[in-house]
Order: C-alpha cells, then sequence, then structure tokens
C-alpha cells in the first residue's frame, strides 16, 4: 500500500489526541525533558530501534536533557499514517501512554 | 585512593541489601527482564554511559528481552566498592530503588 | 515463507565461508575486539539496529572491547538462513567483508 | 582548574586546524554524513560515551543519515578547551584524523 499524505484537517484533529504533540512547520512536534543525558540518550536508543523497525525515522536533536522530535514524511512531502504511527510508540516509549 | 579489594565478610552483607543481586562466581550477579528487545537495549544504552562516566565496566549479556550482568574488578581480582557503585546505578537505572 | 532449519551439513559448509565464524554448540560464533569499550559499544549499537530490522535478534555478551556473538533461530531449535543474513550483515558492521 | 572562555582570535586560528569543522553561530560546527541511519547513530552512541567521559555534550541533531554537531561551553558563554577536545575525539570516532 503506497504511504499517503493526510489531509490538513485529518491531522490536526489527530495531533490534538496525542498528549503534549503539536503541528509545526508541517511536521508533528514534541519537545521532551528528562533528568540528564542518561535518561535522554536511552530514549533516543530507543527511539531509533523502533524507527528501525518501521524504517521511519524522526528528524531529531538533542541537548542534554532535552530531546526535540519532529515527524514527517520526507517521499510525500506532508504527513502520514506512519508519522502518528511512529508518534504513538514514542509516547509509549517515553512512558506517556493517552 | 587505590581501588582495594572488600573482603568476602562485607560483600556478603552489603550484597544481601541489594535487591535481587547475588554473589556468584565471586561477582556481584543480577538478571533483568524487560519486555522487549528495545527495552532490554536501551537500558543496556544507559548502563553504558554510566559505566563510561565511572570508568568501570560490566560483564554482560543479552538475549532478546533478558540482560545478565556480573561485576568485578579485574585489576584486584575481586569486588571493589566500585562494582557496589555501579550495581547501584544501576539499580536506579532499572526503575528500582531499594 | 516459514523459516527452515538449515542441514547440518550445509551449515558447515556456509559458514566456512564466513571468515572468523565457527559453529560452537549449534551456533554460529564469533568472537570480535575493538579498541575499548565505546569502539565495541558503537558496534553493538549498530548491531542492535541491524537486528531490529531483520527482527532476529543475537545471544551476545561483552567484556570491555570485547564482544561476543551467538546466532541460532530459537524457534526452530537450530540454525536458518536467517542466523547467515544476520551474521552477514554484522561482518559488514565490523568492516569486513568476504 | 576552572574553564575558561578562549579569545575569538584563538579559536578562528584552532578551528582552521580541525578538517571540515567551522565556526558557526559562536560555536564549533561540523555535519556529517553516513550511507545510513545505523551508521549515522552508531556514530552517535560512540559520541554520546566519549561526551560522558568528558561530562561535556553535544549539540546534535540527526535525520537519517546526517548528524550535525554543534559544540560550545554553556556554563561560559563561548568556546572553551573543552570544546576542541570533544571535537578532536568525535573526528577519531568519525575516522578522521588531520
Amino acid at each position: 500500500m503506497a504511504i499517503q499524505k493526510l489531509s490538513e484537517e485529518h491531522v490536526k484533529k489527530e495531533v490534538g489526541k496525542l498528549k503534549g504533540w503539536s503541528l509545526q512547520n508541517g511536521k508533528l512536534h514534541r519537545e521532551y525533558k528528562f533528568r540528564d543525558f542518561i535518561e535522554a540518550f536511552g530514549f533516543m536508543s530507543r527511539v531509533a530501534l523502533t524507527a528501525q523497525s518501521l524504517d521511519h525515522h524522526p528528524e531529531w536533536s538533542n541537548v542534554w536533557n532535552r530531546v526535540t522530535v519532529d515527524l514527517s514524511t520526507h517521499s510525500i512531502g506532508g504527513i502520514s499514517q506512519l508519522d502518528f504511527e511512529l508518534a504513538t510508540k514514542i509516547q509509549e516509549l517515553a512512558g506517556e501512554r493517552d
């Protein structure tokens, strides 16, 4: 099944259901703050493995205990169901379930 | 300060205070079980960073969701305070505090 | 396609083609030695991501700069093509191509 | 010994010696490109362990096979010898020695 770009309306509705996430610059955006670098990078290791499983990877940055995640699907120039799937798994890895 | 080998008596007393740890083959021993490989390797990443901070590293093995840890201080051929320090930090990383 | 157990004859022939690997206790076995813990754990991170992609994970252990890898397919109680696939990718990650 | 802010003149001279690095927004800046996500994140794992050893961490971001690194010393609001030490170690980890 080809990956499809979701409508802006659909994205806005769905992002509202993901605690702490927002739509920024056309991407699903979330900032996480951890106790220290070790917890932050441990989280990144878990997200990296999850992303590899999905074959769908985040844009992300880290400064010590903070990790910023931006999700979009480059091949379609927008947000697809894969981004919501990865966002949902990241929430679980961060210990947040909605 | 030089690293000193702790007496067997001292080790036995201290290991009894660490929940889930035992003395096996002259090493501090613990087995952890996680939900899946992702959680297991995320834990290993946090332990690796902690070990690097202490410049004291575990002997450990992993099979999918299980991680087995053995701690001793090679340079002194026994167990030192460093091993208890690392074991205590590993307990914290695993979300277990005594 | 179901994962199939390879014949002992087949396994012996194929393992001979993988530089540095042997058959031990019914598993594909290899020991790697790196410069230090950082290089060893960096290698383990790459292998972990590769294993997650294949959904096929190693039994492995680490002591400072050494990493020991044992591959088999638990679900079939033997060695399958998946083990050779993972071994080949591990060789590439270690910078060894045959 | 207290961490000291290096003079702009000193920084400019030293950054010129680090292949591929430049001074951007008052930080030591470098972009790395790898074969794929696995190689990129393996590199990040090695850098994370090195940063933990130095107790000095990067600002960095990753998009699939690319890793962007920015180094500065927050506590002094500038660039210190620690940043050059980390940059030099990162070069080694990336397999580039000047």
